[in-house]
This record gives C-alpha cells, sequence and structure tokens, in this order.
C-alpha cells in the first residue's frame, strides 16, 4: 500500500499517481490533497494523528514550500512503515510516533542524480526545449518534485519493500536535518498555557494542552472567557461555544455544529491560556 | 467493495481508510469528502440518488451532527448492499430504494462495547493520558465516531460478508429509529407546490417537484415568473435561467453554465410554486 | 486502469465510479473533480500535462458544458490509451501528446442508441415517471452523460480492450469534429507575445510562452515592469514576484509562497508580454 498526501489540490496529484503506477502496481490511497497549503506544521500534525491508522505502508508526503532549495528530499523508515518527503520537519513527527520514538527511526537521502527518472508519453516540444536545467541538477524540474522526484522514490521504495531500502542505488543513509516545532503547552497547576496548533475543516481550534487539563471539569476559562466543557459538540446547544478533548487526545475549542476558530477568534499559532474556574 | 461518504473534508477520511485497511482487504471508493456539512437531509437526497448505481456493497456513511450523543451506530442491509452509519436518517432513503421498500430493510443496531476498536500505532503520550472516557463509553472517542465506530464497523461488516450479519457479535436486530425527511411535493391541477431539496455543486437547484410536470410545457411559472423550459442547460443562451428535468428525475431550476440557486433566489428549503403559464 | 477526470465535485463523480464498477473490474484512478468548472481550454491543458504519466489506461473525462446538445460522444485511441468523452476539444490536445502527432489518433464516435444504459437498483417512481426523454433520444438523461453515456462507454472500452475497440458495437469510426485553441506564443527577437494559459491552484499563473525564453536571463520584464528570473520559487522572498519555467515547460509567473496570478494583475486569457531587460 503507497498512501499519497499533498497540498496540491487539483491536478497535481494525478501526475503523481500516473508516476507511481508506472512504476509499481502497488495500491494507492489518497490521505488527501487539500492540507493548508504550504504549511508544514499542520501537516506534519495532521499525518501524526492519521497515518498511525494504516497497516504498514509506503506514505509519500508532499508539502514542499522550499521545492528547488536545497533541502534534500528523503525517506524515513518507521517501524513496518516509510516516509517519503522533503526534509523539512514534515515527516518527523508521524515517524517517531509510528517508530516508538527518535531512535527508531532509519534515515536515507535520495541522491536526485541517481534516481530513474518519469518518462511521460510523447512528451512534445515545449516541455523538451524548455528543459534548461544544468546537468549537475538533474533531470527534475526544480518547480514540482512532487512529481520528478517523490513520487518515483516512493514507487522504487515500495517496489523493493520496506526491509530492502539499502538495496536501492539512490538511498544513501543520513539524517533527517530540519524538525518540526509542534510545542508542548506548559502546565502549572490549575493554569495551561498553549496555542492553537492546528484548525480542522470543521472550524474547531485544536490547541496544545493535553485533554487531561479537562477532567472533571464542568467549565474552564479560555483567555478570559468561562465556556462549558463538554464530551461531545452535542452537550451544548447548537451554535454554542464549547471546550472538548477532541479525537486525537488534545483540548479543542469547538461550536456545536458551528466553527470554533471563528466563534473563539482564534487561528492557527494564537496563545491560549486555559484556567481553572468557573 | 467499501465505498465511504462523509463531510469531513480533509484528513479525517484518512483515519478511516487507515481502519479499514487495518481490518480488511476490501476495495475502497470514495464516493465523495465534501457532502454538505452536517446536512443530513441534503446527503440522504445525493446518496438515495447516486449508491444504486454500485455494485453490491458495504457503504459507509459518516454525516454525523449528533456523534457523541446516544444515537445509535446502526447497520442496515438493504437488497444486496449493506449501509453503515448513524441513526439520524441519512442511511433510510438509499436503504428504501436498494431494498425495493421499507420491508425490505433488515436493521442492525452496533453495540459499541462488543465492537474491537482501532489501535493505532505507537500512540505518543498525548493521546494516551487524554484518554479520559469512562469504561461504561468503551474505548470510542467522544467526537469521532467516523473512525472509532462506523470504520471498524463497516469493515468488519465487509470482512464477514452482507448474507451473515447476524454472525456479527457486535450486531444486534433492531430498528433504524430516525427517518429523514425528504417531503413530497403537492399537485393540483396544473400546480406543483414544493421546495428546493438540494443545491448541487453547479448551482442548479433540485425541487421535490416529479419531472412529469414539465411535459409538453415550453414554459413554466416558477414562484410568479415564466421561464422556460428546456430538454437541456443548453436549450437556452449561456448566462439565461430554465426549468428542465434533472438526471434524478425531479423539476431542476438551473442557468445555463451558471448558478440556477442564486439567478432564481432559492436556497435548500425555500418553498417552489411552479404553475402553468406563459 | 481507468481514469476519471471531470469538473463535478461532489456527488456525481460517485455515480460514474458506481457505473463503471458495475460493468467491469478495472482498477479506477481519480485524475480529479475539482477541474475548472466548464472550462474545455484549461482542462485540456491539465490533461495534456498529467495524463502522459500514466500508463496505457483508459482516461474517462467529462467537462461538458454542451452536455445534451448534439455534440458527440468520442473515444480517440491514442498509443497504448483511450479517452473518451464529449467531442469539444478537451481531449484532442492529450490524444496528440500521447498519439505522437495527430495522425497517430484514431477517432471513434458513440452511437447512444447502441449503448447498453446503467441500470441502477430500484430506480424509485419518480425517476421512472420523470424519464420524460423520447425514444430517439434512447434512454440516457439530457443533463448528466457523465453517468448514462460516458462513464458506461468507458467501462465497456476497459472491459474489450484498447486493441479492440471495432468490435464494440457503439462504435463508428469518425472524427474528432472541435479542435481546442491552446494557442502558442510569438517570438519576435527578444520579444514574445502570448497569454495566460491557465492558473493552478497555487496562483502561479502559466503562460504560452515556452521556457527556453528565459535561458541565460536574470531578469525579465512582464507587461512592462521587471522581475527576476529564478529557477525556484525560492530564488526571490517569500511573497516576491518571479518568472520560473514551471514543471510544464512554459514560462510561469509566480509568487514564492503566494499567488502570482494576483501579483501580477493576471487571469485566464489576459495577454502577457515578455521582453528583455533589467
Amino acid at each position: 500500500m503507497l498512501t499519497i498526501a499533498s497540498d496540491f489540490g487539483t491536478p497535481y496529484p494525478a501526475a503523481m499517481k500516473g508516476v507511481i503506477h508506472q512504476r509499481t502496481d502497488a495500491r494507492t490511497v489518497d490521505v488527501g490533497h487539500d492540507f493548508p497549503r504550504q504549511d508544514v506544521r499542520s501537516t506534519a500534525f495532521w499525518l501524526r494523528e492519521v497515518l498511525p491508522y494504516f497497516p504498514p505502508a509506503v506514505h509519500l508526503v508532499v508539502v514542499d514550500p522550499g521545492v528547488g532549495t536545497d533541502r534534500n528530499a528523503i525517506v524515513l523508515r518507521a517501524g513496518d512503515h516509510a516516509l517519503v518527503g522533503p526534509d523539512n520537519g514534515v515527516l518527523l513527527p508521524v515517524a517517531r510516533r509510528l517508530a516508538g520514538g527518535e531512535d527508531g527511526i532509519e534515515a536515507f537521502v535520495v541522491d536526485e542524480t541517481r534516481l530513474e527518472p518519469p518518462e511521460p508519453t510523447g512528451a512534445g516540444s515545449a516541455t523538451a526545449t524548455a528543459c534548461s536545467v544544468s546537468a549537475e541538477d538533474g533531470p527534475a524540474s526544480n518547480t514540482f518534485h512532487g512529481r520528478d522526484v517523490f513520487a518515483p522514490a516512493a514507487a522504487d521504495v515500495h517496489a523493493v519493500g520496506i526491509d530492502r531500502l539499502g538495496s536501492l542505488a539512490f538511498l544513501e543513509s543520513g539524517e533527517a536535518a530540519v524538525d518540526c516545532d509542534l510545542p508542548g503547552a506548559t502546565l502549572e497547576g490549575d493554569r495551561a498555557t498553549g496555542e492553537v496548533l492546528v484548525v480542522d475543516d470543521f472550524g474547531n481550534a485544536i490547541t496544545n494542552v493535553v485533554g487531561d487539563f479537562l477532567e472533571d471539569r464542568e467549565r474552564v476559562v479560555v483567555n478570559g472567557e468561562s465556556v462549558p466543557v463538554g464530551e461531545t459538540f452535542a452537550a451544548v446547544p447548537v451554535g454554542k461555544r464549547l471546550a472538548t478533548v477532541g479525537s486525537h487526545g488534545y483540548v479543542e475549542l469547538d461550536v456545536n455544529q458551528g466553527r470554533g476558530d471563528e466563534a473563539f477568534g482564534l487561528s492557527v499559532g494564537d496563545r491560549v491560556v486555559l484556567e481553572a474556574g468557573e
């Protein structure tokens, strides 16, 4: 199984799927192609929450604001899974989760010059003549490594098998150079200071305060305002605010059948102080 | 085959797919994850129109504004198909269609305490320590039953086969308690009184007036305004309004290559009176 | 393999998938269902850029503003691929690419009256009684040929195999009547006059000027304003404009981690003059 996650929308993911199906008969599964655009941290968070539910697989991830710079393409082996993507931190939180910690991760760097590039059928003159990249750069385009580097690498990783990554000529042992800042919250007695890590498509503002903080509380003070604590959205009337423990284990600031981010006036990265109180 | 429909956008559907692929090698097909958010009635309408085109399959449906309340998770056997989702009415219209009527439906209620929960790889401390649900509630999160209840149930239904639902320990014979209001229109001579059932992504306003009403008419009066009747959008110039019979058999209020809902000033649930006249 | 591309959003593609899976066990791959709505030219461009990366396949394409008019449904054989869609030009640019030129394309016209229509399970009274299409029109709806014509045709093409199209009773040798205008740019010395062909989801404004024009230049004058030329988005600071050669080989007008279309004030079809200069 080969899963694909990106911020590409339509139609760039299709070029990646084509390349993958050219090189392997892997079953492909779309994790999603509407991850927050060029937002490495939010994507890293979501991947950490969703990929561990998959059976052993190769996971291709392309959220890559630094495409074309000298950041490496990397492959991480984490438990029975492999992760393929840019070395910008997006892979590390989920790799740690899958590997049971930092030590379980085995890292490889992709040598793009040794990767067999995709060969589209009947490339026309525009593509051919415009291919002005230098020999040193290899054959990849400078703006679409998803198609030209990451997808071929992921397909070849799948074809050879996660246990035999060392046999791939384009992989060199290495390290993930860039980490991802998914900060924890600070807990002092009855006060937690954290931030909004991500906002989901429903508008739920997901903080980095571990859900335990809400245990045995009926209300909580959020940035100075008291709101009810509920076990479910439906604990409050439709349209009303609440704090709850989300499915990922963190405190979420929500509205029943509405958008918590708007009702609380919070965006990704905003500071959140939770306090005991009525 | 196991189809998946939800209003989850990105990335929650991926967690459901992971859970399913952990438990079964079913071929999964995305029906769509952008159903109108928390809109049970529109989703019920669309499922009734699209799922009957599938071969026998298990259909997982999660549009669930009441997640975490005491509404049940149910499984409906309807003909050669099985439907898995919340007991909020979203499954019933398509179940009746697939089963050839109410009598053909066999209903089961999911006993969540007997359902083997999904086990993500290497769940970290946040998820673990935040897991404050009580033993009585079982292991499911209170906000993501798609991942923790419906996806596992659908996968296990697929694995055992539609003919052997009775052998699943977590299924009890029962009933669908909540129906879905997809009202019919009223026909009095040359006057039909109905409403807008749904608006599609193109902006076509789909009413509940059966298409027969337009037969042999060249024009029709819609809420007091006369518009042409066309067999196709292209029966009128680009940008112009018309009434037509949609692919589902109902009267639609459209604009050729434009949005009918805006041009007619109509939203879901709005009253529509169609009358004979020039 | 059977790929599916449309501008249908949710949920109409699911009806097409159902029809396909009813008729063939083909592996289906979503190319995307958010192609620019009813925009034949942009879709034709994207298909030309992405489909050549796929292995031999049947490609179903439904962007069809003329649905229900007398435009034909066509099947094009192009190399090892088959393309199925409306005769409105959307298939031709990619067919030429796949076939290595106009001469390699073999065209068939679909005789809808000889195509076995999809049969949904338990169609209810609304659909049945509203089916007022005349016998001459065949059984297809007038507004959803994706479900009633193109999907069945593509499935049957896949089932019989690309080498045996002539054996399908519903296919007649014919021609693609409508071409697609993907104009080239005009090059006069150090001046290129072209237009914006498409804008991608990132906001990159993709012109029809072949990338060669930027070779060995450090800056270029775009509609009178000088901007840097970069090999990658990251050649300029975040938020700054640049011209680059996109992954398809054309000059793109971009913003590093922003929207080029907005920053340059350009939309699809707008004239673009590129000139040498600092």
